[in-house]
């Protein structure tokens, strides 16, 4: 397998990791324990509503991460690098959709657990620009009927992307809840978003990359 | 990798993890600590019987998901998220399976934790039915020798297996053993269908796509 | 891909998450939390051995696995059934190691514990040989290359791998400590048997499938 | 696939999941559950450290098998052993990894824990340079483009990683802290190597193996 083909399959394996072991935290708590299972499943709503949040983040990672890599031709090891700081950050996301979980409807430490929530997701935004720089910055490493100034011109979105992510750190200072809902938003947003901007584009099995050149690598 | 192919590659990561972390709740719970080994073994029994009716479960759905995309021939954003929808339930399942395993015995949390399975199964479903009416309303996105028709009527089969699966949350309100029976019965009953009337048909390699247009995509 | 190559990675995946959660019960247990580091890590050796005996064992089934799929050309409904049924044994195997460990050094549970390990691998060795049955008693799904009669001749070393399962499920009764030594020397035997016996035939770049007729389906 | 594809995606498997499974400690132990959640937070920054440390050393690992694999053309039953030791070190990273962060304000223990962690990372050194000598004494299992002198020359390379790697050894017994930051920078050390020194070279999308010869090897 090449080199891209083995990147992309690691990546793939980790995001499928990450995404299965959001479930873990589903289970109810010790703290649980003492009462009826209807109202403790009840009192454990938070843990399924993060649960949704991250598994669409993470899945929505996992789709533009494809509409990247299908623009890359090859890999160096500044592509390899870049993606396993992408990999760090991904891969720690059920830490704090954890805390989110379990802090969620207490005053002081749902801010706490929605700023780190939110401060991982702008280190993962950072990441994903910084690799999509070095891309572009190196040319060869491009299929050669990409775009180039087209897929410059998706930086300023990623720039708008973090500029979105930044807001949610700023949120969080006034509600976990509300921070967590607008993770929900935004990756609600960007489901739909690509839906119905790419999803009657595909009759011809590939996605062209030509096609996706403008939108197929926003910022989570 | 085609689109497709990272689609089923991720799929399959995600249904080998759900499926090997099912084997974690195995474990013997604190609660069981001071009893002797085999009397905590033998009082342990609903997890045995729970592991196997999600593995089973979970296999027959890994399954059936590579019978329908044997059918598909490309992929589009639609199906992408669709997808991720039935991986988000599917993924779940361990935790309803640990209630389950853990509540068997208390006649009023048995109640609980078999209405939960059931309605995830009822869930899971509704995804894959969602996802499959998306492929069959846009042709292009299947092989050209589908017999769309034949594609079709495997819709209606699909209306009675979310029949079935609802018939089991009434049945949780009986009987919470009943409900894991029951879905231990309907596991059983695709497992050896599709063996019985599917598996002599192999001769080529590939199952050809056409002689599996109306049973290929059974509703788990 | 192919129905047989999405096989095997599904069965990869499950083995792989099943021989890396062996790991997660390396952890020093609560019961040890009092004392001094360095001490409570001795007392936790029988973690370390069966995390090994495990582990080879999983790495075998692995090895074995693959030697048998190079046989395969295609598979049909019962062979996807019968490997779920075996993967539905590997991917419990965490759970008898974990007990193993915890309970060796304790008189009564350690044959519980050791009698139940040696179960699953009689468990494992019968589904492993009603798969490879099911597959000789179906040449169509055999590669044209291979040579039937030594196929079948295999089927009587697998009776043997089942007796010595068997004789550590007797051994269970005597020792706890023995039973888990006697996993190890057979999964170390399967090692070197492989390695000295085999190792010197791939010269071509895959082993031919003929040449290993004979031996490349022995029972783990 | 052939043997060595099936070799490489195991081992990426289990890489992805043991690196994956590093989040899983994140978490914040029991003993932290009276505090504040922002201070009880601050006080688990040894968890975060070592997380990054072995992401990144379980992530460089990964990097340098493929390195190796791409000077592979074919594998035998020794590689597939080795390879498997190899796993069976690296799949229990994530124990010492806890064992650091748990321990690593504690004078006593924290010697022990870091004494630990880079004795397995001799161990895993050791396993690597063991597959790499058996690898290079069986030249046909070689890239007929391989130039063996350079090959035979990372032998002594090797050495000296396990050479650093015994220095932390002897670290561990000074301080604990000093030892897993000696981690970090041997980890970030052969990031920036291997980026500055081969980065400009994948102008091919496949890196040649010759030019890779040199380098491709460095033990972890």
């Amino acid at each position: 397998m090449s080199e891209k083909g083995r990147l992309e399959a690691f990546t793939d394996a980790i995001l499928a990791i990450a995404i299965t072991l959001l479930a873990l935290d589903l289970k109810l708590p010790a703290s649980e324990a003492g009462k009826p299972l209807g109202e403790a499943l009840l009192h454990h709503w938070p843990s399924y509503l993060a649960y949704v949040v991250s598994f669409l983040t993470i899945g929505i990672m996992w789709v533009n991460h494809h509409a990247m890599f299908s623009l890359i031709a090859r890999v160096d090891r500044g592509v390899l690098f870049l993606n396993l700081l992408l990999m760090l950050v991904v891969a720690a996301i059920p830490f704090p959709t954890a805390l989110f979980a379990e802090h969620l409807t207490e005053e002081d430490s749902s801010h706490i657990a929605a700023a780190l929530y939110s401060g991982l997701m702008v280190a993962m935004s950072l990441c994903y620009i910084a690799l999509w720089r070095w891309v572009i910055s190196r040319p060869n490493l491009l299929h050669d009927h990409v775009d180039l100034e087209a897929a410059r011109g998706t930086s300023r979105r990623f720039g708008l992307g973090i500029l979105i992510y930044l807001a949610t750190v700023g949120l969080s200072f006034v509600s976990g809840l509300a921070t967590l809902l607008a993770h929900l938003v935004i990756a609600l947003y960007y489901c739909f978003d690509q839906l119905s901007m790419r999803g009657a584009k595909a009759a011809g099995g590939e996605i062209p990359a030509q096609a996706t050149g403008e939108k197929a690598t926003d910022p989570v």
